[in-house]
């Protein structure tokens, strides 16, 4: 993809929502360089406990081993390539049931019906392939890069502001699977400005300041919320009207705590809690920690619960969406929340953003499309986030 | 697409049927440079009407302007390119549902969050992007061509014949949409000759003399039909046994009127008429005018009711198609016409041709197909319509 | 292809599972050059009787002519490629339903309305254009190669150990279609092994041999079964245990009469005989028959039953695949057969392939997968059949 039909501050050229090679440059220099959220440490709490999760193509098995580690493996038999495993489980070995080739935890052939002698094969060749994986604040990542980025900030910062939730102990509540038709960025230049809040999101705005129609009395609310969030001994990172500016000088992940608005202790219809205080927090008031990994993950976590929201792209013009509910491990459904209640405000507004960026995506198709002008403070995030992309497809380049 | 492999009077190589390739190149020399039929003007009665239609990845709204000038705006918002209209409806503003662009009727942008003083944009360089649109005889037509064909000619034929109907004031009686696994081509093919009709057609041919089964006998009769309209006053443009020439020099439209046959005064499955006259005409027996305009049209229009047909390309092996019957404005259902005496005459005929094109698409996927002879009699029309679908292609080969 | 990647003994390269590219080239260097079951000599007893298969784009009508010769003829119309028949039945001409053409059971074409005339065409050369056809041991195969393989041994070979079974009186009790999503040639990966059968295939493993876990005892439990077949008369090509060996020095077809197991007189669930013995036998107890004929067919034939299934590649990851099941022509169901004791053996043990099948192709489309190595002892055949699938490849790179 060359650039020269990008205008900086204007929205893509129609072929990057579109084309097959477009897309194919997407994966190569975005999806499979950079670091891949795809589950929750609370979803693999044993050893043995494993995940299957498909991005495209690939197929990795997310394994917690005996060490307690967790391995990321190519969900592919080394004998004729067999997928090994079709779902989730828990095992104290892999084998594959096309003929029994059987691998530990950590990847290594243990047994293929004494092929090693017949052929004099030297059975460590034969492991099963990496991915490499990282697991932060309860929070797994997959990178399938040989030289992945250096994970370390992202941790720091993860852990920061959000192993108070605990949600290496947390369960989950619930989970919605979306299909979306639209390309994945279209997806996050949604999730990157709330011009669209103040009609898209009836709901969501009622809870947070991310509009942009500032006054002075909502600058005075807030600050007044920073004020009772700051006696508690949390900071807020982002006490603006709008959304924090994300993503930023090759910063890849951002994380920051913001208030909700007055009258509201969490992220639902009416303010008032769905839930038990998560982890280590005894109340419910501790504002919102908003994450953001690029280009796989985004998660709002109140006092109460976590909501995580994982997109993979599953072709030029559909990208695949999961929603997952977080509470505390300790929190029984019924006596301690209801579904009704948690689920309502995460589930519209994200409905809602999908709906939109179908419709954009829709839009593009048309051969009558050309990049339009992006308000540079109302879409400085959306912005920031094609200069992002344009420098991921930029550095293959210059690589290639 | 070269045409070494092209012989005159002989049908299209396979490839034309079939090749993604010359799909694309379809559209661009056909769909994209010619008058393509959308709608009917009763379907636009008032300011603010307006009507979403998509071909292939274009979606356009041709809306009523404040001025009762019908226009054709591509349906994407100049901001992020959302669509904007998702169905057809009445309205004083287009506003894009994303960040509420709002628009004129004639595709002006009047409100864009104040983004033109941030920016120091002229909005009327962000006007919605328009296309042709001509409106003749109560028939809606587009053209995406930057330069369209003059249109002065079919307007004229199309009034001559047509206006005495009424089409403006009309009412739609009923719809209907059809997929047909086959290329656009022949469809137009089926359409251009009634060798089929004998055996393909029982309904259609007890009321028409299209087959070319002439004997003196049905010379005679017709004869008497044309004189018996002629005293009338209704000219008859054809009283030939089979089809009127079309396409012929360089016309891509034709209309002429056509006697039924003795005993028939509409297109029924009895002979008798099925609903009240149309629009300027008191009484039934009128002949039927029969217009076509390539490559989206055509249409039967008899004293009572007329029925159109709209073809647009959905992919190499598949064409839409939506057949509507319209009566006169004062017509009710009920007192004045029954769909079950309607429908039938050309709901059989037309799916009966849709059966067979079906059918010939599925034998041209052989590799063994191999071009065949037309007759040059009963197969005249489809032989002109090759050269003129030829003429078009060779017309952007050169331009290119 | 090349075959740079290949390694002899490993398995295939990734692209060759999966490519739009590859696939083609399976289609010219395999599909279209090779013999492939089509039919039972049973389904087309009478003159007239015609069968209509398709292949991927090619549509075929097999017909039994006047004089009781099979024929293969293009299913496509010489005047505008319209398919001729949409389903199989009996007639004495074939007539094209879109204007009457009119083809005698050779493919002579007889009418065509008088266009040989009005254009002074040749008739005779516009017959429906053939494909080879042979018979052989109540087995038809079809082949498009203008210049097709010798059929000769593989007719003796067939008729050698299937005549007996007379399945051109046979009756078809059963048949079973599969879309499997696989590419073909893993279905054939899987069928030339039985490393799978122990833990794939439990009903299957119960009656035969075919196993590598070789004892003593099974050996010398073989050597009884042989002698008593060949007490019969029947002699046993293949008394191994194990899977012959097939294909081999540029055979394509193979036939082989093994042993059952002890105790078991037919290929089924207890080893209790399901049907009538068949054609010439007078008892069940025969062995079993199995036959390849490469790329679109094997089948096992026992004393009482025969299930042959047939196999057609339908894109680069989908195989469509039929199953039959075949019973001697005077067995009535009911009296002599019942479905529920006929069908589970092969029902089962063909979908514990088909799944196997599917899940090695979703590993394949991994980006991590590598060919593997075979076992030279218990996948001899299978190198067989990849070394005879890069022959036929590179016969049509030497050819180009």
């Amino acid at each position: 993809m060359t650039d020269r039909n990008w205008r900086h501050g204007w929205s893509l050229p129609r072929e990057h929502y579109l084309d097959e090679g477009a897309y194919d440059a997407d994966l190569e220099a975005v999806w499979r360089r950079h670091w891949l959220f795809v589950a929750h440490s609370c979803d693999l709490r044993e050893r043995g406990d494993f995940l299957v999760f498909d991005l495209g193509d690939e197929s990795i098995i997310v394994v917690r081993g005996e060490d307690w580690q967790l391995r990321a493996l190519h969900n592919v038999c080394r004998h004729r390539g067999s997928r090994i495993a079709d779902a989730s489980g828990s095992a104290r070995r892999l084998v594959c049931p096309y003929h029994q080739w059987t691998y530990a935890l950590d990847g290594a052939l243990r047994a293929c019906g004494g092929l090693e002698r017949e052929l004099d094969l030297d059975r460590t060749e034969l492991a099963l392939r990496r991915a490499h994986v990282e697991e932060a604040a309860g929070l797994v990542f997959v990178c399938f890069a040989a030289d992945p980025p250096a994970f370390d900030g992202a941790r720091r910062d993860l852990e920061r502001d959000l192993s108070a939730h605990a949600l290496g102990n947390a369960n989950v509540a619930a989970r919605q699977s979306y299909v979306v038709n639209a390309n994945w960025k279209p997806v996050w230049q949604n999730n990157r400005e709330c011009w669209h809040c103040h009609i898209g999101h009836p709901e969501y705005i009622r809870a947070n300041c991310d509009t942009a129609n500032e006054t002075d009395r909502t600058r005075m609310e807030l600050q007044a919320r920073v004020a009772e969030l700051a006696a508690k001994g949390l900071d807020v990172d982002h006490d603006d009207v709008g959304l924090a500016e994300f993503p930023s000088a090759g910063r890849w992940w951002a994380v920051n705590r913001t208030p909700t608005v007055p009258g509201f202790v969490t992220e639902s219809l009416d303010g008032r809690p769905v839930a038990l205080p998560m982890g280590r927090y005894d109340e419910h008031d501790v504002g919102t920690v908003r994450a953001r990994v690029l280009p796989a993950f985004w998660c709002h976590a109140s006092g109460d619960y976590v909501v995580t929201t994982r997109l993979f792209p599953a072709g030029p013009t559909e990208t695949r969406i999961e929603v997952t509910w977080l509470v505390d491990g300790r929190a029984l459904e019924g006596p301690d929340y209801d579904l009704a209640e948690l689920l309502p405000f995460w589930q519209m507004t994200s409905e809602q953003d999908w709906a939109l960026c179908e419709r954009n995506q829709r839009g593009v198709r048309s051969s009558a499309y050309e990049p339009g002008p992006y308000s540079p403070s109302r879409e400085r995030n959306v912005i920031a986030f094609d200069e992002w992309y344009r420098a991921a497809l930029a550095s293959v380049d210059g690589a290639a």
